[in-house]
């Protein structure tokens, strides 16, 4: 398995995009912000999605699709507007820009889907998404930044990779690209991701790989604990590459392949949360059960004074062992140890000694680490990704629609 | 029930106080930070403690104490530190320094608890605090706002309130003080609160009403949704007015006085925390059954998205929406009303009119409104107290320590 230098979502055989700039939030900035990633021929399609009461109108309109098991052409997804909380009228909007794009672009009826993101409670502006239909089909290629770009949001870069598998009957590709930035949470890829492979793979073993990769990787994840109404991951596997995913060793190497995918963009959002400077991996281990490593990390990483703390770099280990007694978990209290990387800080609930304050503080001062708190209290663990609670994430979300 | 003008901790018969500056933080700023609560006779105590499996010092040993119900002349407290994370040691001296105020005091053995907050994770400064006893007791008085202050790390204004009740046997007095600011979360009063009353009640009645009271009152407000390893509620009831609480009606009329005086220092609570600055009730309303709408309120209000919304008046309601829905409850995601106090904003999950976020705006710039949520699903309903998540907090969080 190899990273394919400035891969992405078309890198597989037979994919393309295209964006332009249809003015979604109408105010003229000319950032693009409506995409279309295209196959050749028609597609298997997995996906997974937000698990929230109130999913926004593409999302519903797309697990309908999907339950139907058809194969599909490609995606439409736009930014500035997540056709989320717009009634009926919001999935009849989808119906018909669906229905606009498969005339132009000359495809059978039904083989597109849509994926939006953005202000939640407006309504799609139709007319002018319509209206790009032309310029996006006259833009179309191989490359994929573009498109990339489009689905961002508050994100600060775009967010793309691709691997080149090696099986014994020969290589296939699996490209994808992510938006994130907002609304990161434990409970799903709170997210957008679009991922595409030239491989040969049936429908039900599509589904598989991707539900096991997604939990372990989008699912780990987390930057405010909120959960969006519009987070979708798409598989598109069009067979291109001629090699077919069937026995047990292929089916392994695939969703290898794909989880490497997913951990990767998963990453990537996690570093791009909102105002976030850096990546920490919170490493619970020695819980009783998985669940309650689980509910550990997650409250670990979740928690604002964690999280804040991160920011400053400011060794606190208290509010790690107040944080991890929080989860309520089953738990010897006074006998955690704490990690930072390999620098042993805590022992049995208790600092080792307070010169290591300062050498943790340098480590904090990296781009990224891991905090691993140690339980000693069975033998299960799990890991989450978290990013620093920022001056910037208040900003960003006090001002948002302004 | 009538608010007494002024009145704290110290207003009903025989309680007094006193605070001095221990320099318990070694900052020597002078601000007070320990202070003493004291009885002129023996009281009957009851306490609600944090549910988190990381408990401080003072609160494993006052709930060891409190488990043989016996009667108590008053409370140490400090701020500074909260003597949680210091293993055996932090034990040894809550009873090291409460047998020593006892000898100063000249009081019984063991008739003094200890109430801790501050930094985690340092170990107490024993001798400044021992050092500190002949001047605390050379202060006492029947005044308390200095007491208040001493509890106070991070809050910005001290937090007193008293109560006189009448029955028809006569009067008594129920009085308060608070701290708290940060750490401010769902499942428990994540703050110190010391009340005192001169009703005549058994322990068990006073149990019961402190129990029921902190369900209505310091169990419904959030802040940050973490929890501490130091939250302690206390209540002292001398009887020095020689009102006896005994029949149905009388704790009825007790359990309401206490819970008002527990729900007034819950909202100063939120409206001083940490870097807030205002209280929003967040009620949802017609839900499936309680503990649905307590989800459902607890998960609007905790959500940093709506509270980046709250700081900065955007009248986001799909916001409220995705966060209602991420609290996975039953609901009909389509059939949602949301009201700012009395103006109706949002019907059958869609906003009536656009023109109506100005004057959201303008409700949404008070220090204090109502979001209701109205669930139209069921009959059962909650609310919870919140704050908006300003640059302060942030602020206040990264730089804690230093």
């Amino acid at each position: 398995m190899d990273m394919i230098k400035d891969g992405g979502v078309s890198t597989p055989l037979g994919f393309r995009t295209s964006a332009v700039s249809a003015d979604i939030k109408g105010n003229k900035k000319g950032k693009s912000d409506l995409g279309i990633l295209l196959s050749d021929i028609p597609c298997t399609v997995a996906g997974v999605f937000t698990q929230n009461r109130v999913k926004a109108a593409p999302v519903i309109s797309s697990q309908n699709i999907l339950n139907g098991h058809p194969e599909m052409f490609g995606i439409i997804a736009n930014s500035g507007n997540a056709n989320a909380c717009t009634g009926k009228k919001g999935l009849e909007d989808v119906k018909t820009i669906t229905k606009h794009f498969e005339k132009i672009f000359k495809l059978p009826e039904n083989s597109l889907l849509m994926s939006s993101t953005g202000v939640i409670g407006v309504q799609l502006p139709v007319e002018k998404i319509l209206g790009s239909a032309d310029e996006l089909l006259s833009k179309i290629d191989d490359t994929d930044e573009d498109f990339t770009r489009a689905i961002m949001t508050t994100d600060t870069f775009p967010k793309s990779v691709a691997i080149l598998v090696e099986t014994e009957n020969g290589t296939f590709v699996i490209g994808g690209c992510a938006k994130g930035a907002g609304m990161i949470s434990p409970s799903m890829a709170t997210m957008l991701s679009f991922i595409t492979t030239d491989a040969m793979i049936s429908r039900e073993l599509l589904q598989k790989a991707l539900d096991m990769a997604v939990k372990e990787s989008f699912n780990r994840i987390t930057v405010d604990g909120d959960m969006s109404t519009n987070d979708s991951v798409y598989v598109l596997a069009n067979g291109l590459s001629g090699i077919a995913v069937q026995n047990e060793e292929g089916f392994h190497q695939f969703y290898e392949g794909l989880k490497f995918v997913c951990l990767e963009l998963a990453k990537m959002i996690v570093k791009d949360g909102e105002g976030a400077t850096k990546l920490v991996k919170i490493e619970v281990k020695n819980a009783m059960s998985e669940n309650d490593a689980k509910k550990c990390a997650f409250k670990i990483g979740n928690s604002p004074l964690v999280k804040t703390m991160l920011f400053g770099n400011d060794p606190n280990w208290g509010r790690l062992l107040a944080s991890a007694g929080a989860s309520l978990i089953e738990m010897n209290p006074d006998n955690i140890d704490i990690y930072f990387d390999n620098l042993h800080y805590v022992s049995s609930s208790v600092i080792i000694d307070t010169d290591l304050e300062s050498k943790v503080h340098e480590i904090m001062k990296k781009d990224s680490y891991t905090i691993t708190v140690d339980l000693n209290y069975g033998n299960a663990h799990y890991g989450v990704y978290t990013s620093d609670l920022t001056y910037d994430y208040v900003k960003i979300n006090a001002d948002y629609r302004t």
